[in-house]
Order: C-alpha cells, then structure tokens, then sequence
C-alpha cells in the first residue's frame, strides 16, 4: 500500500474543471482540503445542502463555499454555484481523497484454492483465504484476511475491505464495494419444528450482488433457500444490515444502518429505508417507497409515499406514561359518551 | 475442499424412502432439483406450506410438490402428500445439498497451541489460530479464519464457519452450527460508575452452548458476569443477534434476525421471538412464549401466548402524525366530556 | 498466553485491603471466588446491589456479602459494607480474574508493515495484520487477526481482542478496550443521488477513540465525512453498535447494545441511553439525558432527564389489536363529543 503524502493544492479552476458549476470569485483560489461551514479555515472548501447549516454560511471561514444560486449572496467568500451541491462536493473532495491504494498482486500469506481464475491486476491481501474455483476480475482488491468460499465469482473493480466473508458460489458484480467484517451467504434461517424437534431446512440458493452496489460494515445478507438473494444494481446499504433469504432489493434503494429485512421481501426500486426499520417476511414493496426510521413494516406496501409505524414520538417518560395512562383511559370515555348520548336523547324527548 | 458437481437425479421413490410421504402419480419421475412453486420447471421439485403461495400451485411447472393432502386435488402435477411439507421438504432438499464438504486434518497456515486436544477427524482450515488447552472433539469442522480462545471445547461434528471467534473457556456442545462472523464470549456489559467515572467489572463466568444449537452469523454473545450465559440443547438464533450477560436461553426457542436480549434475562423453553424484538435486563420469561417483531419486553412474561408492545400499525406518514396528533387531544377531549357530563345533570335537575 | 491455574484464596481482609468498605464478621474468612447471592456456595463471595435480588439475602450460602449497612442486618453471613457494592465487588472480582494473559512480542506469523513504531512491550496475536506507519505504544495488546490500517495509532495499555479490523488513520487512546468483530473507520454512508443514481461521497475525516473507552463485539464507528468522529475519554458501548459519520459522544457515555446513531448527531456527557434506541442525524443531545431501551430520538433533546418515544407498554396481542382499534375510534369519538355539544347547547337554549 501507498499513500498520498503531498497535500497538494488545486485551484477553484482545477477543481471544477468539466463540472457543472459556475465560479462567483477568484478561480486562481487554492484549495488543499475540504471542511464543514462551521469548522472551516483558509484554504478549504465547504458546501451547503443541509439547510440546518444554512446560519453557518455568512461567517465561514472556507476559502470556497459550494451552495445553490439561491444562497449565494449570502456567501461571502468565493462560491461555486451548483444545481446540486451536495454532489459536486462529492466530485471536488475525491481530489482530497487519501484512502489507501492497492497495488496489484497476491500477498505472499494469501492462501489460493485450485482452478482459481484471477486477473494479474488483482490485489489480494495478506492472510486472505480463496477457496477452490474462485473468479477476481481485473481491478478487484481484497483487503487482509478477505475468504472467499468456492466458485464465488467478483466483478472488475470491485473492493471488499479487511475481514469479509463471502460464502461459496456468490456473485458479485462490478464496482461493488464491501466494508469490512460483513458476511454474505450464510444460510437463510430456515428450520422446520417437527415432533418439538426443529430441524434445518438446506439452503441451496445463492445470494447475487449488483454493480455498483455498497454494503457497509459487519452486514449480514443470507443465501436464498431456493432461489436467490440479489441486490440489484446500485443498492446502498449502511451498517449493520441484516439481509434474510431470498430478499429482493430493487435498483438504486437504499437502506440506512440498522435495518433488518425479513425472508422472501421484496423491495422495490429508488426506496429510501431509514435507519432501524425491520420488514416482515414475504412482503411487496412498491418502487419510490420511503420509510421513515425504526418503522416496523409489517404488511406490503402497494403505492408510493412515506410510511411509518407506532404513535406518538419522542418525549420525555413521565409524558410517555401519561400517553399509555391516556390510551387505556380511552374505553372508558367511550362509554361516558355513551351514556351523554342516551341521557341527552332522553331529556331531548321529553323536550319535544 | 471438495464439492459435489455431478448433478445427480434421484426418482420420487427414491428421495421418498423412508419418508412419512405417499406418492400421487409416476413414482420413477427424475428430480434434480428444487424449486419454489412460482419459478417451477420440469426435472424440479417444490413443496406447499405457507398459504401465501397457493394461489402459484395450480400452474406450477414443477415436476412434485410436496403438500397436504388437503392440497392435493388442485395440485395437476405429481404430488408428495405429507403432514407436514416444509419438514418432508427439508429432508427431500438435503439431496441437493452441495455446499462445500470439509476433509480432515489442519491446515498447514493454521495456528495451535499446546496442550490442545484435536481429534484426527476434526478439520482446521487456513489461518485459524487455537489457543492452548483447547479441545476439538470428532467430525469438527472450523472454515478458515476462526479464532478458539484457551481452554474452550467444542463437541462433536459441531461445524464453526469462516471468521467465527471464540474466547477463552467456551463450551459448545454436539452439532452446533454457527455463522461467519459471529464473537461468543466477549465481556459483558458491566460497568460501575463510582466518583463520575465508569469502571470495569470483571466478566468471570462463561458461555455454555447446548447440543444442536445454531447460531446466524455476527452475532454477539456474552460471557456470564459470575455465572455461565446459556442456550440450552436446540436453540436456534438468526443473524445479528445480541446475548447479553448471564442470559439463559431455554431448549428449542428460537429467535429471529435483530434481537437484543439484555443481561440476566430468562427465556424459557420453545419461545419463538419476532426479528428486531428487545428484551430488558432481569426478566423472566415463561414458555411456549411468541413476541412479535420489534416488541419491546420491559416486563416479564408469566404466561404463555402471543405478546406485543406499541399501537398504531404501518399507515402513511400523513397519518401517523394524525394519530400522535390525536393522542394529544385526548386530555382535551376527557375536559370536553366532564363538561358535558356536568351541563347534562344540571338539566336533569331542572327537568325533574 | 499463560493462565492462572492456581485457584488462589484470599481472606477478606486481604480482598478489602485498601478498599473503602468495613468487615462485619470474620476478617479471616478465606474466599476463592465470587458467585450470585442465589446460586452460592461456601467460599464464594457475593454482592447485593439490584434491590430485585434482596430476597435472596437471608438464605445465601455465600461466605460473604458486599452490601450496603441498610442491608446487613439481613445478612446472616459475613458482610462487606460498602457505599457502593457493585464498585467494590468490581474491585475484589478482580482477584478473582483468569482471563489470558497475552505476552510481549510480535507473533511470527503477524505480517508488519513499514515504518511502524511498535514498542517493545506490545503484543501483537497470530494472523495480525498491521499497515504502514502505524505506532502502537507501550503495553498495547492486539489479539489473533486483528488488521490494523495505515498510519493508525494506539495509545498505551490499550487491547483490542481477537479480529477487530481498523481502518487507515484511526487514533486509538489508552487503556482502550474493543472487543472482537467491531470495525472502526469504515467509510460513513455518504451517498448523493444525481440524475437517478447514487454517487459515493468520499469520507475524508478520522475516528477518534478517546482514553478509556470501551467498546463492545461487532459493533461499527464509521470515519467522518469532514470532520472526524468522535468517542470522548470513558464513554462506553456495548455489542452490535452502530455509529455513523461525524457523531461525537461526550464524556462518560454509555450506551447499551444495539443501539444506532445517525450521522452528525452529537450526545452530551453524562448519557444514558437504553438497548435498541435508535438517533435521527444532525441532533444535539444534552448532557445527563437518559434514554430508555427502544426509543427512537427524532429530534435534538435540550433538557437532561428521560426520555421515550411510543406509546402502550407490552401486552398480549390482542390487546394491542384492542389497543389500535381504540386509537381509530379516536376520530369518531370526537364527532360524537361535538355533537353531544350542540345538542346540548340547544337544549339548554331552550330551557332558559
């Protein structure tokens, strides 16, 4: 491994060469980094997408503010005007990007199954264990102590970080990136209960990663028990992701840390899951679905729109114990009103 | 390692033998696979259990399903008629088993310690590291990468797959399965705040794992705090899984994907716990006990059934805030009834 | 690694020596290890401290008792007493502590990068893995697998057991402890979605470990997108954490299993937070604020104290079904109510 040690500059021109951006200031500015609005300093470049941050914008310190054309006479220092500035930022600061870069080749410790095919622009690391019929296209890094189990087969270009387990007869597309301790094939949990007795049920399918999918740290996505699991391309999933059996997860949906996604669910396209949210098994999930955070989903969701679960949000206990007091106070109301109404009809009769 | 590639068919009769099963239509009809009933194809077989999926049954491509005879009449392939379709199809399935096959023997990266007692059927894969005084009994199995801490045990034909770790003085018992990436015996959460800091509070007991037992992959499980933390014979655990300290984990329940249980908390005999559910420190609870998913357990459970915590199932989000907006009301809607109750007897008076 | 087999007793005046607590009984009674109050034996010594195990005082066949003067006229054994009976049991229990030992000295199958500073009395396990340039100081303890990233630090005294995984430019501080399967420095879920697809945002910043946290297995802390990340001196996590990009958690935090935090969220000093809370991104949450187990924290806490979220506590099924139906009915209820109103209304119109 190298690392970028200059800490080189590049001017506001530089950066923004070939983006869709436009310069409102000096465009000789260098920039050796990136920075928030609130902690910035000279020589950095900020952005503003969040509007929570907006307060942050006339005082920054940043050298270069990349914000929408509508803040920008707010901005007081120079500002790159963008349609979508949270984007360009993710252009501008993979110049500052000083990750680790493999070099291409198979560590000495690694230990290589037979019949493997794998492309001389590979990197396998240290103590990586690649079992038997294994396929590393060009381009795929494996950080130390990866295994991969039999006839698995990873894409071009592909990255899986330190310590991820991948079991046998996986795929995983191109562009695919795996952060490290997360494990994908385990076996579905199927058991059967039989005379008291619960027996395993085989798990004979397998699990198939995307291109361009991400999956976070110490994820678990498990091996169809017939059928595959698959991620389709361009899935991002955060941390701590559990994935059950024969999952279906729509192209370009997302899933914050957290989430666990029961048995044969189906999720559709262009989701947005927020974090901690749990699907039962064997549900339907529409396409452009968004799911706010811890939900429960229990049914499926047939139409677009924003869905959530439970009653009453954050508050301190002593008003949480008064909703519940308040809850079961309910039957007991009812039947008040009950007994206005015919008292009322009564005294309404003898009116008339 | 070494897999089976010949695609081996087998006749009705033939993965039927022995069976508790009767065969409706050609008993020499060759199978070569499975298949859900939806995604069916000739030379396959599939089975009917959830009731979800009958609507796929009577133009299935299928070439067998295994069913209830009360199923069998819409049913216009061969039909395998048993009491209990998902298990006969467990047993039918394991024909079709071709997940890597581990032989005996240590692999020569392997790491051990002395004084390990490691039986010449048990087979140690790449770089795992075995600490000393540890015990491998026959036909056990460890995928490369694990880590067995001194003095730990583990029983026969028990089978730990790549990247599981261990500590010191574990003790797993007969035909235990555990996933990648799962710890067993890391310190349990004690700590002890005295003068406003927080100390540590030694974890001196142990897990035990029962016969049977299988556990998902990156779990996390507890050693006791002075006593062991157990799961008994038959426990079945699905991924991503929390044990805390001194947790006791009664034979044959099972837990879904995404459940924590707290410290010192009991959970009897044949309990089925819905995945995401969370369980509070010091509680008992009974058997033949089922929460649903993502309940929160804040007090113990004495008798047996079905247990839930929370209201308001899924709706769209517009509607979630109409629900918290009409728990807030409900103080104003109880003032509004006393009112009423008070004007009407007032009128009563002055009616009589 | 070496253990002590010597099961070693000591008198209770040797285990308090120094200790702020008083012995009631016989200073010269000899204890070889600690056990509960309701599963002791003859000597063992115990401590009372959750009021949920006082019942089981009077009948203990422990040897000795740390508890509080209030508690000891219940005690028919010797007793310890303490102001704090949980802290002093930590401080005896360690005595009684036979965890392994690790030994000064690089394991030879460890694979060390370049230009690493590694003082002599670090333990580095089998199978370990350790960038370039990276310092680990004086008594540093990594246990079997552990990778290390470039240019990571770890501060005196600190362990990280069996496969943790680091990434690039973490700064671990002293007497830091992370159990197994936790991975620290994956990058944050940094996504920006253009013209329909997700692009990766770079995660440029750090994690930062503060002295004397410690962390649990399997959990995840993910380096800042800008900033770094952020785990204050003491603060304490137990398993299968999540936390994402940017957060900082204050002095002396701790937080339970399972509990997840959202990116650029900031807890104060102080906290509390209970097993399975989940925290939206971008809050603020003040010191002293205590958590209870599965709330999800949606918006930023000012005021310390406790705080929830939902509504209804566990119950059976079918009264959670009852439970929702009530909240349904809440609307009905309300037009009832009105109408009860004007009829009355009316009705006392006419009568005056």
């Amino acid at each position: 491994m190298k690392q970028k040690q200059d800490k080189r500059q590049y001017t506001l021109a530089e950066l923004t060469q070939g983006l869709d951006v436009s310069i409102r200031g000096d465009a000789n500015c260098l920039i050796e980094g990136v920075c928030t609005l609130q902690k910035a300093q000279t020589g950095r470049i900020a952005f503003l997408s969040n509007p929570l941050y907006k307060k942050y914008l006339s005082n920054t310190q940043a050298s270069a503010v990349i914000l929408l054309s509508d803040e920008a006479q707010a901005c007081s220092v120079n500002a790159l005007i963008s349609r979508d500035p949270y984007f360009t930022y993710s252009q501008i600061a993979s110049f500052f990007d000083d990750k680790p870069k493999a070099t291409a080749g198979i560590h000495s410790t690694a230990v290589i199954g037979q019949h493997c095919q794998i492309d001389p622009t590979a990197s396998i690391g240290a103590n990586c264990v690649i079992g038997d019929n294994v396929t590393l296209s060009a381009g795929v890094v494996l950080g130390p102590g990866c295994i991969i189990g039999e006839y698995s087969t990873i894409g071009e270009a592909s990255c899986l970080h330190a310590n991820v387990t991948l079991y046998h007869k996986i795929q995983v597309g191109k562009r695919v990136i795996i952060a490290s301790g997360t494990v994908i094939g385990s076996d579905g949990f199927g058991i059967a209960k039989h005379q008291g007795v619960w027996h395993k049920v085989p798990q004979l399918g397998r699990v198939i990663i995307g291109d361009d999918v991400e999956i976070g740290s110490n994820c678990t996505i498990d091996r169809g028990a017939i059928e595959d699991t698959m991620l389709e391309k361009g899935v991002k999933l955060d941390n701590l992701i559990q994935i059950g059996h024969n999952v279906q997860i729509g192209e370009y949906s997302a899933l914050a840390g957290c989430v666990g996604v029961s048995g044969s669910t189906v999720i559709g396209k262009n989701c947005l899951i927020g974090g901690g949210a749990g699907f039962a098994g064997h549900l339907t999930i529409a396409d452009n679905v968004m799911v706010t955070g811890m939900t429960a989903v229990t049914k499926s969701i047939r139409t677009p729109g924003v869905y959530s679960s439970g009653v009453g949000g954050l508050v301190t206990n002593m008003e949480w114990r008064k909703n519940s007091a308040r809850l079961r106070r309910l039957d007991q109301l009812v039947e008040r009103v009950k007994s206005l109404e015919t008292a009322l009809t009564e005294l309404e009769r003898k009116e008339a």
